[in-house]
């Protein structure tokens, strides 16, 4: 085993096991203390919220608790392994929400048969919580799963591998095509993969001008187009009129290519052929499906961006959650919708083109970042992503008619 | 509104709604902590867990943590006000929990129509968890939710508001009758309430000993006897064949009286029926079946236990339920069998029998308690129940064939 993989065992296995606790809030020293905690003291907020709901997020921590949820269909790029292997995951993600957005949030894993006891169950206990974040959720699934949820619960649902990825992606992207002189609708796109990320980065973009029928979508078999009888209802909405089958067909000529599959299925040969002046996101993670060594020593026009910490750009969705789900919050909005998600796109990529303070420069181990090629998306630790993104995704919540109370001045 | 009532509303809404929160007991400051402790390193665990889920209790918090669910149809006296307005009171619990035991525990309140629905939700979830608090739930329902529960899951499952209650009350009401020179065996017994806790602390004198045919037990309606053909099953088997129908009837010449019932429910000339040297445990919260002032001038020779926190001999669930979680978590037991309760038992009461050091005479406000009528259970917050209860319910544990790993030396 290697010292990495050693040291994040005992990470997570030393002095404790796992990654969080709970701490009290009030004071539980006394008697007296235990009185008001407890019984009977406790009756009065029991009976403000039998007397109205909304004294919930008054007297109890609901307004500030995201539960983190999953089955373990989906987890990481390992696969289905079920609920109880993704509970590190989920510690992990309840663990960045507090890191980041002091958001208290626990993890809850979901053993089920089926898609609909999945959906009861996670529907019965949604109300003790103010979010709900779904992860590691296998497709095509995990479309009907959060769009039910979203029908039936009154606090926001947010399958974050869909949405997050698709909001710091798009970001990213949108810079990337600013800095090439592209223009987003004119674009043609290439997606290389077709399950939970891919169809919600595909849907986000198009929400941010990008044409449907200029965008290429591939899963393992292939393109996907119109006179395959194999496709579930999501990957249909991509299904081209086209008579290309392969990545090399529908690659040539494109302006834009963003993997979300599997390493190295993006050839130096392949990457030749796109449109001058191309973007490349390649998300497959641990690796990409091309090394930027490789590609930007292909293609010296290329702007680039990979789920890796040690490449430059790093579409890592820590730059999303914890702040959308922080402006969601901080409104009591009711769900997190398109207005908010494309609010807080905005939010990220904006904050690429300020300035750096030094804090970041130094914790991101650079002596400079200016918005280019090599800068076109927010470091994954930069402070100043909360106040931004959560304010822009609560004004958008009010905005748009969801935020149950005012933002706060 | 009374000064009291304000403080309680202002304990739970400031300076923070709530009463609990998450924290990190892992370092999560810089790119290396968050990739152990996310992506890519989290993936370690998971698949150590997947190869074997017993790591589940090496790599992630679940071995520390219980579950406190409610659905919110028994509130405290309060009665069937829903799942979110018990959300104060399972907070609180999940409080109690951290504090007396260093148990992390959060809350989870469950929305159904159906009883199979709320099994099947906490079924689906349970092993995230070291074990399940069941809270606030009202009988008969109760008992079958947790038979089924405790069938179907593999960590333990324990409704507080039976066995919490039954287990403290058998420690002090063990304690009384020998003091009053009584045999359990012998005595005459009448049980003022059929609920929930009533059921089970029958039940579990009956285990210390009691003789079922000498309980008299009572509802709304009267003595539970054998003729009545409105009896749930619980109540069936406490059905005596008798022709007495009123608590008159049955107190007349008992050794015990049980309340678990409503306040001032018996009157002074009713205790005067009971044989010499009786025992009145007056349990209904917050105002007992009569009040300790009244009866003891009636009767000289009683001994007697309330809820209250003002009167001596409090019988408080508080006694119980963090111990006995943190032995079953401690040995990884798969239940809280009978065995493990009535270990829990004798260990609460033998405490009541040592010596009460300075510390616990200081917080209970006064200068000396001594084993005898005025102190027949241990105080709530005597710091020496979480090693001596925690202690013998994993050693029965382990004993009983149901722990998992060795107690600890």
């Amino acid at each position: 085993m290697t010292d990495f993989k050693q040291q994040a065992l005992d990470y997570h296995s030393q002095p404790v096991p796992g990654k969080i606790s709970i701490s009290l809030t009030k004071p539980a020293e006394n008697a007296r203390d235990l009185a008001l905690a407890y019984s009977p003291g406790v009756a009065e907020p029991v009976r403000e919220i039998a007397a109205d709901p909304d004294n919930a997020y008054k007297y109890t921590a609901k307004g500030n608790t995201v539960a983190v949820i999953s089955n373990g269909t989906a987890i990481l790029g390992l696969g289905n392994l079920g609920p109880l292997a993704s509970k590190p995951v989920m510690e992990g993600k309840a663990l960045l929400f507090k890191r980041f957005a002091n958001i208290d949030s626990f993890d809850i894993e979901v053993s089920h048969r089926t898609t609909d006891e999945f959906i009861n169950t996670v529907a019965a206990i949604a109300d003790s919580f103010g979010g709900i974040n779904l992860e590691d959720i296998k497709a095509p699934e995990c479309f009907e799963i959060e769009q039910e949820l979203k029908r039936r619960c009154k606090v926001p649902i947010f399958h974050d591998d869909q949405h997050g990825t698709a909001i710091v992606t798009a970001a990213g992207m949108l810079n990337a095509l600013e800095i090439q002189g592209k223009n987003l609708p004119d674009c043609t796109i290439v997606c290389l993969g077709a399950g939970a990320a891919a169809i919600a980065c595909m849907e986000l973009l198009i929400k941010c001008g990008a044409q449907r029928e200029r965008i290429y979508m591939l899963d393992r078999k292939g393109v996907i187009h119109t006179r395959r009888d194999d496709l579930n209802e999501y990957k249909e909405l991509f299904a081209n009129n086209t008579d290309k089958r392969t990545l090399e067909d529908v690659i040539t000529g494109a302006d834009v290519f963003v993997g979300v599959s599997g390493a190295n299925l993006l050839s130096p040969e392949a990457l030749k052929l796109m449109a001058p002046n191309p973007v490349v996101f390649a998300c497959s993670n641990p690796d990409p499906e091309i090394k930027p060594e490789l590609a930007l020593k292909e293609r010296d026009d290329l702007i680039m961006a990979t789920g890796r910490s040690d490449y430059p750009n790093q579409v890592n969705n820590v730059l999303c959650f914890p702040f959308i789900f922080r402006g969601a919050l901080d409104v009591r909005a009711t769900s997190i919708n398109d207005e908010m998600k494309v609010a807080a796109v905005e939010a990220i990529r904006s904050l690429a083109k300020e300035p750096v303070p030094a804090e970041v420069l130094k914790s991101a181990g650079v002596d400079e970042l200016e918005f280019g090629p090599q800068y076109i998306i927010p470091k994954p630790m930069d402070p100043r992503l909360l106040d931004k993104v959560a304010k822009a995704v609560a004004q958008a919540a009010v905005d748009s008619g969801v935020a149950q109370i005012p933002l706060a001045k």
